[in-house]
């Protein structure tokens, strides 16, 4: 600790006071922005945070005892380390994988690294530490490091910047290497990765060489760097970066799109093309926008969410509907079975609304976060934490040969990306602001940290969340203290009612807001909120094409969806919900099910003839009318959709209204 | 013309009494059926049919007086021809274009060939000869052509069947060579295929180096060599193609879905992968049961085509729903913006289909013929014929910047593949049978042939069709002769009627089948047939997700759709048909519009509010009902989609049942 202490220091000389200081390691959330001028809110750290028994922390468990270590050794299986061995001459190999597999090693690390921010692993530290020596013994004395621009393509560094994925996979060395230092205060990876971007910066940007990101990523890196070390070249040439030097690159309009990066980012006016460049870049655009206050990249990112809110995101929370370019497609173009919503995809929107968050405190951002997490994002693992969806369907047709969840993928940029979510999931659940703290999910959970002032607070919620709506909260400041307490209630519930030690909050809660409760805490003073739980039928704007004249169920923070394999008699196609059915359900929890869901079932209709025996097209007039019959529709939450054998799926139930 | 009856003879005597002829070029049409012993129908060769002032010869006259002649322009400025000429070392240039470009100049030869078998063109006919002179000055010695696995990657070539496209270039050139030579007796390009053909013989195929067609294409057009020089070894080799040669090629699963070759085609069980490979594959299939009558492969493509008809084409006989890989999908995916539906495989079914039709006579594939040709083929050119669409959706947003019609692309299959269709249509309009003259479309024409016995006969067609559903027959066989006039009954006519000489015909209509009238015809007698053509309202299979509580309106052979920009107020998004509608229409010819085209107006309604006001996902009780105005929906043909400024345009419109 001495040397960082001593670099602390330094950095503070170098820096000048108005700049932000290293800080304290342990400190140190997601994001760090206890200096950011234009973020209202702060991230608590990870390490504050204890998942205790629930929702969450089963998936956390699978994902630090299966899904970590079986990723890892796939990863060198598929040769991905090796291509560092390759270089430091440790390993006579072949170079394995895409050209921008390097990212996906380094994504591993920072997911790893999250684990360590919240328990001691020596078994996970040690394999990190492997990692990390064989990627920095293969770094160039110059500083730089990249294992597909080696050898023949040397000369081609930073030549082909819209496919090279060089400033992408040093974005995700820059994050693993920040999370890595602040889980241990070790500094030899963010050292590594601070010596490629001095390179970069010495060798290229304004009047240099210009630069591309192709992919972003590296423009929120950069200014987590920023925060990480105060050196305000970082967030400078992530300014550089969002705003693009079309000129000098000669970018066809095409790649503008695709690659949603190149021209300045405040020319943005809608989401398109790639969706995980979309969101990657609209979340390093935030995080500029903290740092400098810049309203033009506000009124931008604003604009560009109410793009995607009004017409392009699944009510998963995944985006990016079009397969071919895995890419955004016209406002309320969101096919069901062909829906692309890449897992990177879902996290991006999550990341992206967890700064938006940060920076307005505006309970509409933790909605999506919420959406995202517990259904887009979560589907993506499977429940036993070895398999992954790249692709995220509301729909399956139960092609058994339509293997939607797979231990591995060439382009392997999910699986890591997943991992990183849920080991830093601890990180998410609370904010701090000058008024108090905010409470953003409910899960069981204990946070032991302190008000902005300083003043130590400790939190305990106890709930059944997200199968029920109760929550308890304990509240325990070190002692007596006025502060706010921002408890978010969801805009998804009906009602919801909030109580302090027994008795009716001083102000109500109102659906899609922060409910702010300040008064004077008292160690020992207990919360208690009351989310109503009844699923809720979902219609959609009738310009999503499959969805009309059909509902989504939702209970809670969960979408639902049909499994084949769960219903008797009919296919899933030919069943359908009549009006009465919001009042007919019967909610159940199975714990034996699914690692223990609760199941919705609904009476139902199946429509005879079956779709089956009717002709693909016939004269209306012609058309045998539908004569339902009754019928049981059994729901499973989707996350946890195709974990048994291959079945047919879907997410949106036509709904027979007359 | 003495070279050629040498051959003849020649090749009479090779072949042995029951081997095919070469007979005269002047009496062969598309294909070749005359010595085909499981060919139900012959075609009648395409300068046969002179068609008059019509729909259809609008259409053939833009083909031929801007069509095919801008894109002959295009290709010489895109390089195409100089790769051949670089070749030939008459031009020092770097090779252009996509690895089977060559196929792209053949396929136009092919289209301008077809028109010299109708006209006398010496202008194209020039062009015509200047291209096959740059061609054969490029092909080696040995007989291989092809202007991309040569220099350094002449040891490639035979080896990346799965990308190469050497067997596809080859089948497009032996196509063009064929059409060129029955167009004109000049063999010299057929002898150009024939020496390539044989040179892969000697070097390939069964015991020597394993052979793929990777895209299908060369099996159709080996049997029509087979056909046209009745050379066995031919047919043999698209046997073995047909049958592949799985275990020496080493071929992935994906693959031999993807290529839909490679695997013995009567192991096949259902229509995937590759649009165009798969229809061009099955096409080359239906010729090798012609020949061979080999029945499993008639139960392969029983099973294929009720797979296509029962869930797998667009109304506008479009198929191939998906953009990622081209390619079918599941059964019943079939959505209308995201359309892949290239126009090369509406082509594909069309040409596949004419193969059933002359397989069987069943009328069955003569709807589907006339549904892809007036529609999803149809729709691939402009009006004036210099735009070229690659996909044909059935739903557009209206995004500007969607340019569905555009003069070149990179691959550029579709718009040589649209010109040797038109340019060859009259030879789809007839064909013989042993018992008489079957009549598949109706246009205003004139068929001056003869029957199976050789008595010579003249048909003259009369009508207003597809805009009246009248036609008027005129049947002059040289004289007083007993046969079956075959006239098809489309499937999509509610009701017809069929007058000899003013008289009720002997037999009458059944809609779907081919009404025959057997009886002794003489100079001038008269036919009458009358197809009802009141508009239809079209349901589609409920688990067409898009189209459920939709229609589509067809009116005679043409499928009709909505343009924005021919509507007021309301978005066509936001617009319904009643039920009461089928009634109320108001059908009316407009000479000025599109070309010419019979407009169809519906009393409708417009939902309120707009869809573009209500949010994307809302719970079902809090939805804002549907509150309909009254409002005009007007309806244009699909094909002329598309054809004055960027417009929103669908052809599934929502059906308002309540």
């Amino acid at each position: 600790m001495k040397g960082l202490a001593a670099f602390v220091f330094l950095a503070v000389i170098a820096a000048g006071t108005a700049e932000p200081q290293t800080g304290d390691w342990r400190s140190q959330g997601v994001l760090r922005l206890e200096q950011s001028p234009h973020a209202k809110l702060r991230n608590v750290p990870v390490r504050a945070v204890a998942l205790t028994d629930g929702f969450w922390s089963a998936r956390r468990k699978v994902n630090v005892e299966r899904s970590i270590p079986s990723l890892y050794d796939l990863l060198e299986e598929n040769g991905i380390l090796d291509n560092f061995r390759r270089l430091s001459g440790r390993k006579k190999v072949e170079r394995k994988g895409p050209l921008y597999t390097d990212s996906d090693i380094y994504k591993w690390i920072e997911g790893a690294a999250f684990v360590l921010h919240s328990e001691d692993n020596p078994k996970l530290r040690a394999r990190i530490d492997a990692a990390v020596d064989e990627i920095l013994a293969a770094q160039e004395p110059s500083g730089y490091l990249n294992t597909y621009y080696v050898d023949d393509r040397v000369p081609l560094r930073f030549q082909e910047m819209q496919r090279g994925h060089e400033l992408y996979c040093l974005g995700h060395l820059l994050q693993a290497a920040i999370a890595y230092y602040r889980a241990t205060g070790n500094r030899k990876l963010l050292d590594g990765g601070i010596k490629f971007t001095d390179y970069l910066i010495e060798t290229s940007g304004p009047g240099k060489r210009p630069l591309l990101t192709g992919h972003p990523e590296l423009e929120m890196a950069l200014v987590e760097l920023y925060r990480a070390t105060g050196d305000r070249r970082y967030l400078d040439l992530s300014g550089y970066l969002l705003r693009g030097d079309r000129e000098r690159l000669n970018l066809t309009p095409r790649d503008l799109v695709y690659m949603f990066s190149g021209k300045p980012f405040t020319e943005r006016t809608k989401l398109e093309g790639h969706a995980v460049r979309a969101m990657y870049a609209c979340s390093g655009a935030t995080d500029y926008y903290m740092e400098t206050g810049d309203r033009t990249y506000w009124s931008t990112l604003e604009r560009l969410w109410n793009d995607m809110t009004r017409g392009k995101m699944y009510i998963t929370g995944g985006v990016g509907s079009r397969s071919s370019g895995e890419a955004f497609g016209e406002p309320y173009e969101l096919p069901n079975q062909l829906a692309y919503t890449e897992s990177c995809a879902a996290i991006g929107n999550m990341m992206w609304n967890w700064r938006l968050l940060a920076a307005t405190g505006e309970a509409r951002f933790a909605d999506i976060i919420e959406r995202s997490l517990y259904n887009g994002v979560n589907s993506g693992m499977s429940l036993d934490g070895t398999l992954y969806c790249y692709r995220n369907p509301l729909e399956l047709v139960g092609n058994p040969e339509d293997k939607i969840r797979n231990p591995w993928y060439s382009t392997t940029c999910c699986p890591p990306n997943l991992q990183r979510v849920l080991a830093s999931l601890p990180g998410y659940f609370y904010s701090t602001s000058k008024n108090g703290l905010y409470v953003h999910l409910y899960d069981n959970n204990a946070l032991d940290w302190h008000l902005e002032d300083g003043s130590p607070l400790k939190v305990v919620q106890k709930t059944n969340y997200p199968w029920d709506g109760g929550v308890e909260i304990a509240v325990n400041p070190e002692s007596a203290r006025e502060f706010t307490l921002f408890l978010r209630i969801p805009a998804w519930t009906n009602s919801a009612e909030a109580l302090v030690n027994g008795g009716r909050a001083p102000s109500q809660p109102k659906p899609g807001e922060y409910l702010a409760i300040r008064r004077t805490w008292n160690p020992g003073d207990m919360v208690s909120l009351k989310l109503d739980m009844a699923p809720r039928l979902i219609a959609a704007n009738p310009r999503v094409r499959e969805n009309r004249r059909r509902v989504a169920v939702e209970r809670g923070p969960l979408v639902y969806a049909m499994e084949q394999l769960d219903q008797s008699g009919a296919s899933i196609f030919d069943l359908a919900l009549p009006p009465a059915s919001p009042r007919n359900y019967r909610a159940e929890y199975r714990a034996g099910l699914l690692g223990g869901v609760t199941v919705l079932e609904y009476p139902g209709l199946a429509m005879e003839p079956p779709s089956a025996e009717r002709p693909l097209y016939q004269p209306l007039a012609a058309a045998a009318p539908e004569k339902p019959r009754a019928a049981t529709l059994s729901l499973i939450p989707y996350y946890a959709f195709a974990n048994r054998q291959p079945s047919a799926m879907q997410v949106w139930i036509p709904y027979q209204d007359r």
